[in-house]
């Protein structure tokens, strides 16, 4: 039986170390061509490690082709000098199936993600399975281009009665993912246009405009929201924003503002506004402002969302809804595209809408989320230092500002924080151009770090300034 | 209870129908605001019809805002001249949830779609099932860019061992469609690039780079595929090709013309080749051509293929395989973007190839095609005016081409055939410029063809001339 020391395995993760080892023996011959492995059972019990970890030492010494498989019966070692042992993929340098990069972190202030435990496992997959048992024809049939219909109808449905949209399934194109969608709109309104983003904002959104290769000018923001003399005189004829909370200032744009960005769309007929509405159904206190799109009667507005932010990210499953005038276009130029989206998981979607199983959801995360903003808070307000920070927009989405009174520099901060375990991000990080920003403030977001963790996480963090 | 007379239905589905009844009671206040509807269940009963045509048709009312719905109590009338009566939605020409365009076809040549039946539902549901017990923790992490690891490895291992490719799970990214990868490559390779594509060829290809503005150059085949010294004096940097099995003309591209590819491509360091391998799986008989991949010792191939051709057309996945130099920029370029599989489905389907499925699923297909092939062979043999027609390139693929011996026009034929029921395609309608085509040539896809109806379709057929 192989047995190897795991004494020597330094920073490496075991699976590595093993995988290591094993090719050794087989480039110094130690393992002969076609000789059998040890079961994966069988080495991880010798070795005392997971079967898991052996599986995926096993499985990167066949994916490079040092071993092979036969079915029913186990490992070999292959014949190197054969072209399975010098193949040409060695020199890619590997990748591990597991990333350990934030494995010694404490807390993450940066992760805007879904906690996952929060998912609705056990509904949605019952759901999963009704759609299973559901006709084959009705789930092999292709989904029209804009998406399953039963889906675009629940999202309908949806929008009317939880943000006063009125929409039609006809206007809605389901995607996998909201970047999926940036790159259809750029095809749908043309790569001649200027497209406008908000500075500081969500940064990949311009990256994804120039990977395009389409214009992309960063507009600043005033405390309404972006600046609409700075977009006036700018070459824009769209401008992408996120009116109901803003990312990461958490400014909501008031409706005088929303007005203001109408009457900017009407003022030429190539003009439209992309309204990203990625988290307006946590917004925690008070009533949701109405979006731009249920205001629009110029047919001006793209609205955007998704159940990656609401659900979890790894549901690919985003949405937008044209004005009328543009769907006719998007039948005529794109509705030759697929949907990328799997129809199991959009049958499963629509059931989980239909039967209201999203709503409660989206309650209960609010609670959540309530309940661990509301424990961050406290946790803040007890620190000594309290007066020397400062904290903006919290009523709304899963982050908000904390300024600090401070002489370190953003970097300094950031790499204080690092030391003691705990991971931040600064709204310099935000901009498109540093100079842009308000410094020593940090954008906490507080949906993933678990409630245990809050005050150590929070003493850590003031400890560094 | 609501009754009407189906009589006067006439050729509307029985759901819309039935919608539009309703929304005329409403509009016309034979339904008064606020008064409640019949449940789905009595209402369908009254009317003899099923459960599901009431619930299209109540969808579809509620979709447009004549009524709305009360969670456990039912369905109640709107106020129609408030805002959701008056929905602005109305304006958009109704979408029927199922399109019924084949619906009076005998039969339809056109189709290259996988059989519904054939899609192995109890093993692939069966796997879903054992994903949805993996841990939530595990299920519910981000996938990498590229795709999950285990997914990617599992197709490696499958193009070493199927493929006699030789390449590592780095290598590979996962995407929703063949249709987004495309956007992808032009994302990393530049839309500065002059694009080649087949003519004839699979006119979406060239649909894709015109709709991301790209250089687009359309050139002619000749037998051995892509001809080579158009290529050469076209303004093209990269080539997109499918050597193994072109579409639709079935040619296969031997050795030596691959090695002229290649060849082409070490002429200029920004030249690529994208290799489509869309259906090498089911070639029918001889050993499959090697891949232009697994040749290619320059690092110029970008392979492709996809699972919506080999599995079913409603999962989104599709992989590329880029090589080394190329997975570079990728990461620096173009990582930031999240992958576009759901994860579920990812990892159901790195079960289904690790285990053999998929080998025994492309197995049994294969076998189905050639019977399939031989049966549509033999009825077409038996017909009196077999001398009329030519038949090219049998032995692979899910289709050939039929030329015949007639004097009508491509438009005719393919009318006329229409009439009859058939759905046919010509070969011209695979060229970009008409001019170009050989005529009165048919594209005869029998992949969704079923057995019962070959012999009385392929009479049909040939009634046509």
């Amino acid at each position: 039986m192989l047995t190897y020391s795991f004494e020597e395995k330094g920073k490496e993760s075991l699976y590595e170390f093993l995988y290591k080892k094993i090719r050794e023996d087989i480039l110094s011959f130690r393992l002969s061509p076609d000789e059998k492995l040890p079961s994966k059972r069988a080495l991880a019990k010798n070795l005392s490690v997971s079967t898991i970890t052996v599986e995926n030492a096993y499985s990167q010494l066949m994916a490079e082709g040092y071993i092979y498989s036969v079915p029913k019966s186990g490992f070999y070692v292959s014949h190197i000098t054969s072209k399975a042992g010098a193949r040409r993929s060695d020199a890619v340098p590997a990748e591990q199936p597991q990333t350990n990069d934030t494995a010694e972190l404490f807390a993450d202030f940066t992760g805007n993600s879904v906690p996952a435990g929060s998912f609705p496992f056990v509904t949605w997959t019952k759901l999963m399975r009704e759609t299973m048992s559901d006709s084959p024809e009705k789930l092999m049939a292709n989904s029209p281009s804009q998406g399953i219909y039963e889906l675009r109808s629940a999202i309908a449905d949806y929008l009317f009665q939880f943000r006063g949209m009125d929409v039609s399934p006809e206007q809605i194109i389901i995607g996998a993912g909201t970047e999926y969608l940036y790159g259809l709109i750029i095809q749908l309104l043309g790569r001649s246009k200027a497209y406008a983003v908000e500075e500081p904002g969500y940064q990949k959104i311009s990256k994804i405009y120039r990977s395009n290769d389409v214009e992309c000018v960063h507009i600043p923001l005033d405390g309404n929201g972006i600046d609409i003399s700075a977009l006036d005189s700018s070459p824009a004829d769209v401008v992408h924003i996120s009116p109901s909370h803003h990312f990461p200032t958490g400014i909501v744009t008031p409706i005088s503002r929303r007005y203001e960005l109408l009457s900017w769309a009407s003022k030429s007929v190539g003009r439209y506004i992309i309204e990203d509405d990625y988290d307006s159904e946590f917004r925690l206190l008070g009533k949701p402002v109405p979006s731009l799109q249920s205001i629009d009667v110029l047919e001006k507005v793209i609205y955007i969302n998704t159940f990656s932010k609401s659900l979890t990210s790894t549901i690919r499953i985003s949405y937008m809804v044209l004005p009328k005038s543009l769907i006719k276009l998007y039948k005529n130029k794109l509705s030759f595209y697929s949907c990328t989206v799997p129809n199991f998981e959009q049958y499963t979607l629509a059931k989980f809408i239909e039967r209201g199983f999203f709503e409660k959801h989206i309650n209960r995360m609010r609670n959540y989320y309530r309940s661990r903003r509301d424990c961050v808070m406290k946790c803040i307000a007890a620190q000594p230092d309290f007066s020397k920070v400062k904290i903006t927009e919290e009523n709304s989405g899963l982050h908000f500002l904390l300024t600090i009174n401070t002489s370190l520099s953003d970097e300094e901060l950031t790499e204080k924080a690092r030391e003691k375990g705990v991971k931040i991000s600064c709204l310099s990080e935000y901009c498109y151009d540093r100079k842009n920003a308000q410094p020593h403030t940090l954008i906490i977001n507080y949906s993933g770090l678990p409630t245990e963790k809050t005050e150590r996480a929070i003493g850590l963090l003031f400890s560094c300034f």
